[in-house]
């Protein structure tokens, strides 16, 4: 009898049910990281690791980690999960099913007689979402040691600074700017996808080939907010016209690069306030977003320099002026241990279920923890690509497939030093 | 010596600087209509018109009006006005300078001993600016008999109706659905330009051929709001990129209709409402406001027809819905009378002033008078086209330029019957 076989859908169930009861009252569901709630689903995630048997403790970096101890010394260590805290009125799964699996999995084990050679850790990642900080992935970071002096003086609107805050999480934040770990033999994280390909592809287990780098620009156009009625149409310098041409290059431009194989490429304008926003000015100044997420790095690099060009062009057009071309974030693409998405994929159709290779355009703690290690990520489709949203939802047979495969993954993984 | 050098500089300016002195305490220069400080404006007006010999009464429609009668008795009436209420953080000049030049040529009149044939009425309007009732040119409209029964029901936040209002402020609600005088023979009014022509072309006076009317369109795209990493471009519903595709086209549209001489257009996008407007969502919906000004009404019905089509296409090709295309608001162009534009124009030049001939893109109570007899606007230059605006200036030569040109004109009319 397979690992898989040992898989609890009903334990699984009971716990996701349980953990999604812990939410601010009439906001499902809402556990933010650093608040109260939070700390009443982390007692609770606590409470649940130690009834698997794993002994559990708060890193350095506020992560809480739930651990059992191989039976072969100085192998090192086979880690799984995800995080627990969510956007506001957001997920249901999104994190939480890749801690409850680990948590499953570990338990599957144990039921099955199976004593892993390595150690097992099942990590419920600090802070994954976009925080009150303004820093998301804290907990991967700290790990990582990718958490600067500077990050660490960020202050939330409580006025605390993220290093209280970690410390008051039971973290130790004096030194997370050189990596914490070196043991850590291979990484597997289980995640909802949060987009439709899946399940528009009727396929079961999506095998994460990179996690996309994401470059965020902001683009500011700045005109004059003369009279919408007054003021002659060649005498106008209207910054909406070249945001206008802008939001349509992007998204042509992208969905060229995406057709012509150049991986995964998505570029979206989700922001554009136009200033003073009335109907009858012409706007004095237009600010976009536009959110870079691409697989193969060049790409990104292509990308921002053909929109520069483009915003130049569109500045000169309409006699306005480009007062803002500036990258706020860029993450590089991360890709993902071949071996180890091999063994993603071999395990799940071990288990007889569909596969298929795919980016994600999403980021997640694993991204961070590739930096220590060996990584791999698997998606279960999610309904209607729903996330970040209390209609985010992971049908109870794609979460127990899911879990099937992560604890497979490990089990295969086991065998090998 | 003719009247217009009996105008004096100094009297207008004093004039002007007492009435800006009125507003709400920091918010230069602040009057809405129906508030407390708008009656304290009304009060400092009504002084000033009885100072200069005017007996003053409220009208129907709330509007100030002060009144000289003419030496023959029948001939009706000669009327020059416009409005003292201010947008918040409004002008200075906006409207103030229509009513207090027409005082000020009221005031000429009598210094040089001119006794008008016909009787004179200078006219404080109410609520030209958008009121809080949602509503503007509110006394020109009641005035004019354009004020129905529907509108007197509107209703302001502080949930006061429009009749009750219009009481408190004077007014007599009951009939406003049918013209109110049919003794009017011509209406002047004065105003800034709110735009740059005239001081870019540095011209002096501008003869007002048309008060542009104004369409404005209301159009929603529908799309889905999905992630912006994980939905690839060809599955995205996108609604920022029609909005985006229409923006453009507007501009592009209207600027090519004033190319080739189809009279003043213009079209405007000041409001466009990306939903939810995250950086990491694609837009679910975008909302557009158009305004459209023209002084050709076929060439407003040809602009929507022709925007209207490009919704569709524009919907059609980003697998977004158009799921709005709303005329909110539809008004016709307003010709002036040719014959008192020209003495408007013969009397700019007796005094040596540079005029040229235009269309107003802004909207006046001189559209709703226009209803009731022969109309005529000038307009004299503004700072930079400030308008609506703390900075909204025009220089005490170019008002006294205005005002001169005003009282000629009325006394030019006033010669024939």
């Amino acid at each position: 009898m397979s690992i898989a076989a040992h898989v609890r859908p009903d334990r699984l169930q009971a716990d996701l049910d349980a953990l999604a009861a812990i939410t601010d009252p009439g906001r499902p569901h809402t556990r933010r990281s650093f608040s109260p709630r939070f700390l009443e689903g982390r007692a609770w995630l606590t409470a649940r690791f130690q009834q698997a048997g794993l002994t559990t403790h708060i890193d350095e970096s506020g992560n809480l980690i739930g651990r059992r101890a191989g039976t072969t010394p100085g192998l090192g260590t086979l880690m799984s999960g995800s995080h627990s805290d969510t956007v506001p009125d957001g997920g249901r799964f999104d994190g939480i099913l890749g801690v409850l699996a680990a948590l499953e999995a570990a338990r599957a084990f144990a039921d099955a007689g199976i004593a892993l050679r390595h150690d097992l850790e099942i990590v419920d990642f600090l802070a994954e979402e976009p925080s009150d900080f303004g820093l998301s992935c804290i907990g991967s970071r700290g790990m990582a040691g990718a958490l600067s002096a500077e990050h660490r003086t960020l202050r939330a609107p409580w006025d605390e600074s993220l290093a209280d805050a970690l410390a008051r999480m039971g973290g130790d934040p004096g030194q997370l700017d050189t990596p914490r770990r070196t043991d850590i033999r291979a990484f597997f994280e289980l995640h909802i996808e949060q987009g439709i390909v899946l399940e528009q592809a009727q396929v079961q287990i999506g095998v994460v080939d990179a996690i996309a780098g994401v470059t965020r620009l902001e683009i500011v156009f700045s005109g004059r907010a003369d009279h919408a009625g007054t003021t002659p149409m060649d005498l106008r310098q209207d910054a909406a016209v070249p945001a206008a041409v802008i939001i349509f290059f992007v998204h042509q431009r992208a969905s060229a690069l995406a057709r012509s194989g150049a991986g995964h490429v998505t570029a979206t304008c989700g922001v554009l306030d136009l200033s003073p926003g009335a109907s009858n000015v012409i706007p004095r100044s237009a600010r976009l977003i536009v959110d870079i997420r691409v697989s193969e790095r060049p790409v990104a690099e292509e990308l921002v320099a053909s929109i520069h060009a483009a915003c130049t062009d569109a500045a000169r057009a309409s006699r306005t002026t480009l007062a803002r071309f500036a990258i706020q974030s860029d993450t590089h693409p991360t890709p993902c241990d071949p071996a180890l998405a091999a063994l993603v994929e071999a395990a799940a159709h071990a288990q007889g279920f569909t596969t298929r290779h795919m980016v994600s355009g999403a980021g997640h703690d694993a991204a961070f923890v590739a930096r220590l290690a060996p990584m791999a990520m698997l998606f279960v489709p999610c309904r209607d690509g729903r996330s970040h949203d209390p209609e985010e939802w992971c049908a109870p047979e794609d979460a127990t497939r899911g879990t099937m495969v992560l604890a497979e993954a490990m089990a295969m993984r086991d065998r090998t030093d």
